[in-house]
């Protein structure tokens, strides 16, 4: 393929470096690799990790189960709030694969209890400190209420306690990153005891963010992992310090149609509608909606130095560049750029993808 | 339609009364009005302008170009730097249609030049202050000189001046906005003057933000328009002061999947790949990603008071609920968010539209 427009380039041996190393940490510390595909979403990434022997997938929507389940995946956990309008799709599949959802109020449960025709696994969604959804960790009677309307309810199989510490996000380096690990698996081992010291036998725990899974060696106590951004990271995992810059595996490929010496700015084909707005604070306090590296030959380079994405509109991209890189490169070329996100850049992208 | 996930809901009847008001104000200022379609990117869409007769459109990318050709619209401006990469598809579209492009360098004028098989319309991309893309409006020598260049290149004929003055969306109130406006056709219109002076006969001038166009009663010495967010509106116009509550003409409507009283949230289906990242800042100093109507019987209220998305993941959106909101809103229940930029929102919403 001729790039003529951005492309959501990946590179496959990176990919796979990634799968493999993810997997076979999961494997040493015996818990079972539930990957996040929310992060791809697409069926041929996804054979990638089949032919590894991966065959249990995490999604973030009931949309995404349908898709991976007519792709043959047979083990499906959305991890995202049971959104109870979805119910005839929720029907519909849990009769075809072994479903995995999430709960955390009784009003779910109960309407779940009435309405369900098959047998569905069923996680707590536990809140370990992140403050997004999930039950606090420290609020017994609700889970103990939540896990007994889960008992008598002869369709739902309660697995377990299911976690994700997402603000491993807002931490930097391997010492923070391996103490939100510790302090998520102390609560949820705390509450997991409490419901075993209650009857509730087999809970498993599940946890799942990148930079954890990506910086911590032994998984301990846990069941399963289930980490998604870790295929390809971004710069802001590189930010918090869970990947290293030749661990990044997908870059977002841009024509540049335009210069402009006098401030020494490459204007890029590719915007919000490619990268997203998402962006991290450097160092310099500047806000970066990308790095950027030379694209030659189908692959990038290095990033390079005092240079970044400094905005982005909806189809326009500005590059701060240094003299270094602005006095080489030309009207017509092409430039990779690191996203900061690659699961909304990957989102918006799914369309025009090469794989390299 | 039932609504039973994220889903981008148009009121038909408040975008076309937006559509007869800004044609209309073209019309008693004696303007071409030339709307931009990347805020709907649809051809039903594209139909209702049709009907109130709009014939000339603008896009901001070639792909775009081709689907609105393919829909039988025969005069399109690509507002946006030439993307030299693109120049098969560029002459496919000079073929059939009243091709409009926009150049700012020499490099890419010469590149046309020589590459440039049909007829083809130019405009010359000025920086009035915007500072993202086109020649500064003061740098006479390099406007006359892509002006001889275009001259002399027997396939390309001179249109005119074409500026974004996307700095508007950078102040607040009617009379800031309409200083940009004025400011702006100043610079254009001098810059028109020294073209007049130098033989350059019939130079127009073309503009097109959405906050002046809305603001702005008579556009005096312009030959075109080209606004396109005003179709919809969002909170980053409401904002600004360019529209009205009740001119907003789209909402994400939502459902809600969890709430947490102690700290008077809902959450919903719908996040980043739903509303986009982009955000407005409140009075408070509040990072808002879009305000709440309450949902009933296919039509959105009013704005909530005290209540706002507070934060936005891939899928999740976190609602901060006034108690009065909160008390009354049930899980499986639908809620309005009017994005904080429309465009952005349709962008990833193409597929899941309702029109009301």
């Amino acid at each position: 393929m001729n790039i003529i427009k951005p492309t959501f380039v990946i590179n496959k041996k990176r990919s796979v470096k990634n799968i493999e190393r993810m997997r076979d940490k999961a494997l040493n510390s015996g818990v079972i690799f539930r990957p996040h595909f929310k992060t791809h979403q697409t069926a041929e990434i996804g054979e990638w990790y089949k032919s590894m022997g991966v065959n249990r997938i995490t999604v973030s929507s009931v949309e995404m189960a349908k898709y991976f389940a007519e792709h043959r995946w047979q083990d499906i956990t959305i991890a995202f709030p049971v959104n109870i309008l979805e119910i005839d799709d929720l029907n519909q599949l849990s009769t075809k694969i072994h479903l995995n959802i999430l709960v955390e109020s009784p009003e779910v449960v109960n309407f779940l209890s009435s309405q369900i025709r098959s047998k569905i696994s069923v996680w707590l969604k536990i809140d370990t400190g992140y403050g997004r959804t999930g039950i606090e960790w420290s609020d017994e009677d609700r889970i103990v209420q939540l896990c007994n309307l889960i008992k008598n309810s002869p369709k739902m199989n309660l697995q377990g306690l299911l976690t994700h510490s997402g603000h491993s996000y807002q931490v930097k380096g391997a010492e923070a990153i391996k103490e939100v690990y510790r302090d998520t698996i102390i609560k949820m081992s705390k509450v997991k005891v409490q419901l075993t010291s209650r009857g509730f036998n087999n809970i498993k725990i599940s946890v799942g963010d990148t930079p954890t899974c990506s910086i911590v060696e032994n998984f301990g106590e846990v069941g399963e992992i289930r980490p998604g951004n870790f295929i390809f990271y971004d710069i802001m995992q590189l930010n918090i310090g869970s990947c290293r810059e030749e661990d990044i595996a997908a870059a977002v490929v841009c024509p540049v149609v335009s210069r402009h010496a006098f401030r020494s700015e490459l204007v890029i084909y590719g915007g919000a509608v490619h990268l997203s707005k998402d962006s991290i604070t450097d160092p310099n306090g500047h806000k970066v909606f990308g790095y950027v590296c030379r694209f030659r030959e189908n692959r990038w380079g290095s990033i390079e130095k005092d240079t970044f994405v400094s905005a982005v509109f909806q189809e326009h991209g500005i590059i701060k560049a240094s003299s270094d890189l602005f006095d080489t490169i030309e009207i017509g070329d092409l430039i990779a750029i690191l996203p900061v996100h690659s699961c909304l850049a990957m989102n918006l992208m799914k369309n025009q993808v090469l794989i390299i």
